[in-house]
């Protein structure tokens, strides 16, 4: 946490952007969001930073190039002329209100910066958008009551809640080379499941995604030295979507005693939008209420802030559409509208507990919240709990029968953010299609 | 693997280094092992990239300006000039071969390069070594039969071996931030352990070391493809040292259903040398035997040469001082001599079971062995074993008792690989301190 969430001039519902916003996802990206991205721009070489507004890019060096960004520190612009984002990320909190403060006032309605910055712009649809940071480190944490409860059940029928569960947000460190942008596609990933008494590889019979929150770690902490909770929003850069893709079959052969390995890194899929935590201050709730009859919080779980501000009111919509749906001109289904601000552990806590025994965390890292998931049948965030691991199936709108992902599928992730007299802001689009197994 | 070892002149058990050889650690490194690391020297800002050689350290870079490795392509070239060795460490094994034949040319008796190359050859006890390469991702196998059946009925006493050990090499994703160069000290950790029925933070009560092989990571694959285990050899750069610290308590607490993490990710020690795969040509042995009963190994895991020469000679010293013992000018004790060869999988399944799913490696990620343990009571690679969980506790020479680690406790792991006929070679210490909790 750090403080109360700072509510300022950049969150006002009054002002709009000079920048257009007539295409489909531009509802997600009015003047008050302005996340954070990376770009390939047509023919170019060197990929760029860039800030989403209406139907727009923001191309950030070009920005600074040309003056409409005044006013900021040196460390600001060198990083906005960086490859990645990790420079960025890195750099404390007020030069990040700064920067922020600066896009404001150059893309609001009315800016003097307006005419210096259109050149600025590039259409959105045009260019290529890329993972938004190195990511040197991915954690996925396990903090929804109701996936652990439900997918425990089915996963493990003898015990189903861990019995630490309630002590400290659980986590697994995840692969961090095979986290992708939105719109990688995946190969029906191979590998070893039961078969018998035996086993055998073979391409997963139980492809899976899972619909999490994804936690871009900014400025880091030396490593012996924890960060405390009160200070763990210092160290969020911003927040993205995740879907942690998962063979279950996989998974279920090779995760005792060792955790989640091969089953889940094939790939990791993340929104191509960072929206940073200034930008999330108007969304900002109470933690979700311990369980009557939970363990006293350890101290270093224990903040008062964040009962009060560590919440985030984010809801998510998970989307399917086949092959044959898509030639049929069907738009996806909804699978899943599971709601974030019920999540357990804060994402401060995650930070914090992460960081306990001196674990140093590094700009750029991930951290993933686990699938989200409500109590509700319709807010359940994986296949594993939608299908009752397999023993229930659904019908799409093109008559098709589904159980797991099969070949061809598109699956999408989608969250907007809402707050009473507030602009709704959003991501974008998390995407990936399932290719079949390779030879 | 890929093809049998290739022996060549440069394990030639005649030759020598004009290189002076006088101080404790140089029998590790003669003219036939040419391991690669990194370092700076006395005020100097930049680190460079070495190889050790006797006493001393050859400035690659130093060396390439003086002219004494010619011959080399311009990726060569630019590699041994670059601040880390993860472009050196991605490049073709031909390259890399080209490489150790120009060295051991140019450090040989009555090289013609001598009197150019002599500047270029720093004491190797006046530079700082560093972390080799940049860590993007750290994975760690659980891979000793002997280990994972003791560890295993400590830990988990109603199922010590897991029932998937024999079908594929297990493995979780590790932390990669705190993977540091050997004579990193630590401070302490602290967790939530449990107490009595509930938990509490504090300061580890049950600090261990583990005793692991390190595989370095060459060549890269790209995602969604797989290495077979016939090519496996040619993704592996090198073998180093790793203790992989564990704080007992802390992963007893939090390890089920997910894995080790926080019990883990406060140190991970590496040796500042790796040998390279083309220097352990000459102690490349048959792969431990499978027991009797155990499943027919799956496809992607099974490969005659790997079955002939997948084995490793390699022997391991673990060495604890205690504070006390320093003081009186006591040496280190020996608390373990595991053997390498009786791994149950190669390094070479490792990589190969790591990419069956299409997971991406990168040069410079890093993969442990897992505690390296053999069946008798002096091979075991960690106090977990020697301790038998806290039930046991022996003597130092100093009259201290010891359990699990104390503040002020040394740990350092040495090995040494050997043949007949050969010169053998080794990688200096991996050393770690531990201090006590931060406040």
């Amino acid at each position: 946490m750090s403080a109360a969430p700072e509510i300022d001039e950049t969150h006002d519902p009054a002002r709009r952007s000079w920048v257009a916003a007539e295409r489909d996802d531009a509802a997600d990206f009015p003047l008050q969001n302005l996340p954070f991205g990376r770009f390939l721009a047509p023919g170019a070489a060197r990929a760029r930073l860039g800030v989403a507004i209406g139907d727009g890019v923001l191309d950030l060096a070009a920005a600074v190039q040309a003056g409409v960004l005044p006013g900021l520190s040196s460390a600001l612009h060198a990083a906005c002329g960086s490859e990645t984002l990790n420079a960025m990320m890195g750099l404390p909190p007020a030069e990040l209100r700064a920067l922020r403060r600066a896009l404001f006032a150059a893309l609001a309605q009315g800016s003097r910066h307006e005419a210096a910055a259109r050149p600025c712009v590039l259409p959105r649809h045009g260019v290529q958008l890329l993972l938004p940071a190195e990511v040197r480190n991915y954690t996925d944490f396990y903090t929804s009551l109701h996936h652990a409860g439900t997918s425990g059940a089915l996963m493990r029928p003898g015990s189903p809640l861990p019995p630490n569960f309630h002590h400290l947000p659980m986590a697994y460190h995840g692969r961090a080379s095979s986290v992708s942008v939105s719109g990688t596609d995946l190969h029906r990933p191979c590998g070893l499941v039961a078969d018998g008494d035996g086993a055998v590889f073979t391409p997963t019979r139980k492809l899976d995604f899972e619909c999490e929150v994804a936690v871009w770690v900014g400025a880091g902490n030396r490593l012996g030295e924890r960060v405390p909770l009160a200070q763990a929003g210092d160290h969020v850069f911003g927040i993205g979507l995740l879907n942690d893709w998962s063979a279950r079959d996989v998974q279920r052969f090779e995760a005792q005693p060792l955790g989640p390995f091969l089953g889940k890194s094939f790939l990791t899929s993340v929104s191509a939008w960072i929206v940073t935590l200034q930008a999330l201050a108007p969304y900002r709730v109470a933690a979700a209420p311990r369980v009557p009859g939970a363990p006293a919080l350890s101290p270093h779980l224990d903040d008062e802030l964040d009962r009060r501000f560590g919440g985030l009111d984010l809801q998510l919509e998970v989307l399917l559409s086949s092959a044959r749906m898509r030639e049929a001109g069907l738009a996806p289904v909804t699978l899943a509208r599971p709601h974030f601000r019920e999540q357990y552990w804060t994402v401060f806590q995650m930070l914090a507990h992460h960081t306990s025994n001196g674990c140093n965390l590094l700009p750029g890292d991930l951290l993933g919240s686990g699938t989200v998931s409500g109590a509700a049948e319709h807010e359940r965030g994986c296949l594993l709990e939608i299908l009752r691991d397999g023993q229930a199936s659904f019908e799409l709108p093109s008559g098709e029968r589904r159980g797991w992902l099969h070949d061809g599928d598109e699956l999408t992730l989608r969250a907007t953010c809402r707050a009473d007299g507030r602009v709704p802001i959003g991501w974008g689009n998390c995407t990936g299609r399932v290719l079949p197994a390779r030879a």
